[in-house]
């Protein structure tokens, strides 16, 4: 429960939010130490290219490729085959910039050959100069639908074609009773690598809900004699990027920090040992200390590089003495 | 042997060359006339996507898409994409700009969803406000291969990567047994449609050869009424583009009008009927007439968009009283 800082660490990351805390911690640790394991439910099939979103937003923002302003695709990027593509019948609802395209040429032709979604991952990160370990979150496909009244829309579907307004009633994570969790990863925690477990501020519903929903994941975290490190995304009853206030407004729950740690304390029995909250919701902590977590608050908001690092430091040294 | 001019014409093309006399006759012919059957034999797979390089060219050509310097691909084109897939490690021998790009995975896509490459090469075609019918020879893959020595280079590995600098021995059509001319050129010709077939200035080895291999093809041809009259791509002993002179001269045929001529004479006996030649090389006309065709001379360079354009209306007048 309180490791000497400089370890391994394991990260599980869904897309931006998840992403700006990763750069953190591969900045505040030495190299080859961050492990992270992204959710791939977000993943689909688009003009023949298999897409990868979250993976794609850790790529990029740990090689420093990424469009920060704009939160997902890859700086100074243009549109040029999107442009032709629409003029040619194609769908043109999912933005794919011209840089961003050879990914998922690459990642496509990769595993065409018959290459596993983790290899793929590893050799596109190395490619790019990435000194962190970057995993999905299985190599088997699970597809997060997300049920609206009575549709249900995969993804991609719900979160760019129809920018997240329909009210959502549930999700589903297709395939992942089937599905194994990372292999690697299996083996790091079997080994006893990470020093600690760090849950990104990412959506919990459709970024870190698939990752835990793999078939003995979650228990095997709980397991792990690393603590568990939880970042809120809700701040001061917002979420700071994409729709998961939102989402828990729709499903009932109180959108903020409390509604979070309410959200894993009960679906993963004893699997958070520190919730990190900012500041601003203070007022908060004893009701979540209530839920049985160690409560830890500091400036969580992410805006700087030195916000990143500075949040990713104070990640690493929680439970120091 | 005498049609009316502005009938329907059937043209047999391959890349560049063929294309620029194509465009001539689409200006020159009312909408809806000109109908180009284009080689595929230069089809490849490549990162993933059905690269049809020929069928690429002329719809580049006919929609004034192309770049005409350069003699492929699209104007004003960027390699953005290229540039990143180089980064990831992929293949950057096949020059693929952002907005050829599209062409490639619209194709891939339709054609992965089971349209045949006729039907989505019709499709393309209309997207680009293509007035002509532009058809593959065949929906069937065809596979040019260069024999150079003890090796054999599938086409684009040839023409591409390998700049045309082996020596060619000779050449394989892998698949043409089994392959079926495209039924609805097939059609065209059974329904006495075309006027006149006009065969374009392309490689006769690489370009026509694989059109006219395919099982019935060229019988077809010499058996519909219409005069067949080809356009010697080989000019006062130099193929204006590509390797069609120096593969001549590897495979001890004069690089000439003269050697043209006697490839198509003796390997389709009784196909042409009119055999167009470059003013500069009249004085092959005698022993070219001594192969059992009529030869008509004319200026055959075409450089700009009116040399095309006159050249077609030759072709499209030749026969007439």
């Amino acid at each position: 429960m309180a490791p000497a800082a400089g370890g391994a660490v394991l990260a599980l990351s869904g897309g931006v939010g998840g992403a700006k805390l990763a750069l953190g911690l591969a900045d505040a640790l030495p190299d080859g130490q961050l492990h992270v394991v992204v959710n791939t439910g977000d993943d689909f099939r688009h003009l023949g290219l298999h897409i990868s979103p979250d993976i794609d937003t850790l790529l990029y923002t740990l090689s420093g490729l990424s469009n920060e302003q704009q939160g997902w695709g890859v700086a100074d990027e243009t549109f040029r085959a999107l442009e032709a593509l629409g003029r040619l019948g194609a769908e043109t609802w999912f933005l794919l910039g011209d840089r961003d395209l050879a990914t998922h040429l690459r990642r496509t032709e990769l595993l065409a050959a018959g290459r596993s979604l983790s290899e793929v991952t590893a050799e596109l990160a190395a490619r790019l100069g990435i000194g962190a370990h970057v995993y999905p979150m299985s190599d088997q496909p699970v597809r997060t639908t997300v049920i609206c009244g009575d549709r249900r829309l995969p993804f991609q579907h719900y979160f760019v074609a129809e920018r997240c307004e329909p009210a959502v009633d549930g999700f589903t994570f297709d395939g992942v009773e089937g599905a194994v969790p990372n292999p690697a990863v299996m083996s790091l925690l079997a080994d006893d690598v990470p020093e600690r477990v760090v849950i990104c501020p990412s959506n919990p519903y459709v970024s870190i809900d698939p990752v835990l929903a793999l078939p003995g994941f979650w228990q095997a975290l709980r397991d792990c004699p690393a603590p568990v490190i939880l970042v809120s995304p809700i701040v001061a009853g917002a979420a700071l990027k994409g729709p998961a206030a939102k989402m828990m407004s729709e499903l009932g729950v109180p959108a903020s920090a409390l509604g979070v740690a309410r959200h894993y304390c009960e679906r993963y029995p004893d699997l958070l040992d520190y919730f990190v909250i900012d500041a601003s919701d203070g007022t908060l902590a004893p009701e979540i200390a209530d839920l049985g977590v160690e409560v830890a608050t500091t400036a969580t908001v992410m805006k700087s590089r030195e916000d990143k690092v500075r949040l990713a430091q104070f990640v690493l040294e929680i439970g120091h003495p």
